[in-house]
């Protein structure tokens, strides 16, 4: 097992320096649900249908937080994104929401983060929006389920 | 159940105005946990103990996002947060470490979800720091487990 | 005629005192247009009435916007915004589209800047959206057209 | 014409990739104009020949978002600006300012927007620093004037 | 001796509670000085007199720093300014700017960070202007002088 | 001596333009002290050694700093910081934290001002967490001393 790189000599954070890394194409993709009562999922779908669009919300909320990613996560270096897509499945029969998000780059470094804080802020967004209605939602298995380019090589998670 | 109020009669997004609600004193506790191998868990933990503390970046990233809710959060309304404190627990036989979030304001809106952001940063920054060693990391449950004060009354979740 | 406040005796900029100025309800009502193509308007309409929804992001964008005003305006106060509205008119026969936004503050200073940087920002997001199919677009006539609380009293703009 | 191309295959909003275009010089000129008062002109053009610069505050204001542009705009990629001019003209016969932004990249994609949201921030930062004075102020004509670099080739607008 | 009120009793960090504490007056005033070459000042001075105005941009700079002061300083509580003046000295005997800022607000807390931050961004941004012809400026003596308002009364630094 | 590069031909601020300049290594080392009283320097200590970390705050508020420069300081461009690191050094007999940055980038132009932001930042969060028992603390001495890397050569400061 490697080193925990953010931590220096010291035991004091800093931002590893990734100067040294070649410019690859680097792609990650994150997921992670929202579970509801299904009365709020209907009310999502149903704006969907209509005009009301709580995820379009989300979705727009999800890639500009992948766009500030890190300004919100201390070590995490800022990077050029080249393309972020989302994608959301309404799932009737668990009652949840699940949100998917896949963010690119020509870079030294990332783009898991960007991925993944995508995901998070689309869920908290749904809640935010969604919370009048119901406070008992969950977000939950925000996770990496692939990443591809970079030293490190490939990951494939579930 | 209530209207979805973030939409508005066009169904396209809106903030809703509270401007008529009383200034209150508002509360929110917001939980979550990230799971991970117990040797990421191990090495958090020794460097907590050691000088090195994943965990204060944590929380300092997490105190941060709380104050900047209503910028990542489309539909948020900006308000004075006056404290936030966060706890995080170190779970051995879970390997797991769960994260809690208390902040409060007096205000007319709030403060749910700058608890549960502050939950998301301080979990996504955890996952940052660690990943060089464990990217198949889980983020999961977070809820908001306790609301006082507004309108709405006071919310009990689990 | 009043002085031109922001400017101080050295004339250099400042950030007008407010602190002796009453808490008030402030509403401010601004407006503009962005002017294209027949067709651009005809595929912004599509998207809407389909499910792509180009209205939708520039309306969050612009409530965005509000919340972020007094980092952009240099000597703009931070407020507390307790709502914001914003409406979209599809003129086809005038290939625009109207953009209004309503914005309310309880405070001591504000809103007209609020509304107006809604206004723009919004528009900038229909050109940013539309731009790879039509890049003559023109924002235009971005005005205050109503306010109302604050001690200079109400305006109404055209 | 083409694609809506931030629209994706769902209807929902996306970033688009750009990671396979080439790095190239790109330039963009963007102009735009606010109309007031005679008086108001004839105070900020007081202002400027003294001390006091409504003008420099603006040109500052406008720098300053431009490198903001991709936070502010939802779809607009982040990129890195080379450098950026503005130029004020007081136009005492039609009593307005004329803004000009020209912003430069070396990149995927851009750089438009910057340019634009530059002119119409500069802009609101007229009005914000004139509107004790002058409410009425109408901001207008924003539009792109030149754009050079890119796939898309270069564009001469009006 | 008091305590360290931002560190909570784990030893970790906390934004501490305002939440009791009554809105008050508060006003602070900081100072700070940047010393250069004799050279330098004289070009920033003749600036001044013609049109080009580092101290202007530096002004604006400081200004919108203050209002950004709770996102920069992790533990700072996010306060409604109520108003900033700043001045700049230029020192010939010293060869130095020496640069005062002036931030009041009516609240809780604060607003002793708003004035120091302003100081040091302002003279972060003179450095930046003049780094061309002068990278041996040194940035000195950033401290409060003044502070009046809030339950830990006044006080008079030097 | 060269022309001070961020004032325009009207004498007004621009962002000078990098495009033609080719990306090199680039490293900037920067300094500066905080001066207090002996119980604070204490405080702090027992709160490193014990649990509590003052500097671990400063460290994780100065690196976050440098990558926000750009929206700090207004004629400065937004780059990619390939890695920081930043060091304290507590000296009892001068009574005083001393801090120092080094941020790299690989680029067209920086990296002075990312590593003096930093260290700003960094000494104005001591002072924020420390201030209720010292409000007579002094930030000092903040200097470039090291740069290496672009056209204009190394530098070395004292």
């Amino acid at each position: 097992m490697g080193e925990l790189s953010h931590i220096d000599k010291n035991g004091r954070p800093r931002m590893v320096d990734v100067g040294e890394k070649a410019d690859t194409k680097r792609i990650a993709v994150a997921k992670g649900s929202i579970f509801m009562k299904p009365e709020t999922l209907r009310r999502i779908k149903e704006g969907t249908m209509d005009k009301g669009d709580v995820l379009s919300v989300a979705q727009t909320a999800g890639i500009m937080a992948a766009k500030n990613t890190s300004s919100a996560i201390p070590m995490c270096h800022n990077i050029m994104i080249t393309g972020i897509e989302m994608d959301f499945i309404m799932d009737e029969e668990n009652s949840a929401v699940h949100i998917e998000a896949c963010a690119s780059t020509v870079g030294k470094t990332g783009i898991e983060m960007e991925s993944l804080h995508a995901v998070a802020v689309a869920a908290l967004t749904i809640y935010d929006m969604c919370k009048a209605i119901d406070r008992g939602m969950r977000i939950t298995d925000i996770r990496l389920v692939k990443k591809s380019g970079g030293k490190s090589g490939d990951y494939l998670g579930g």
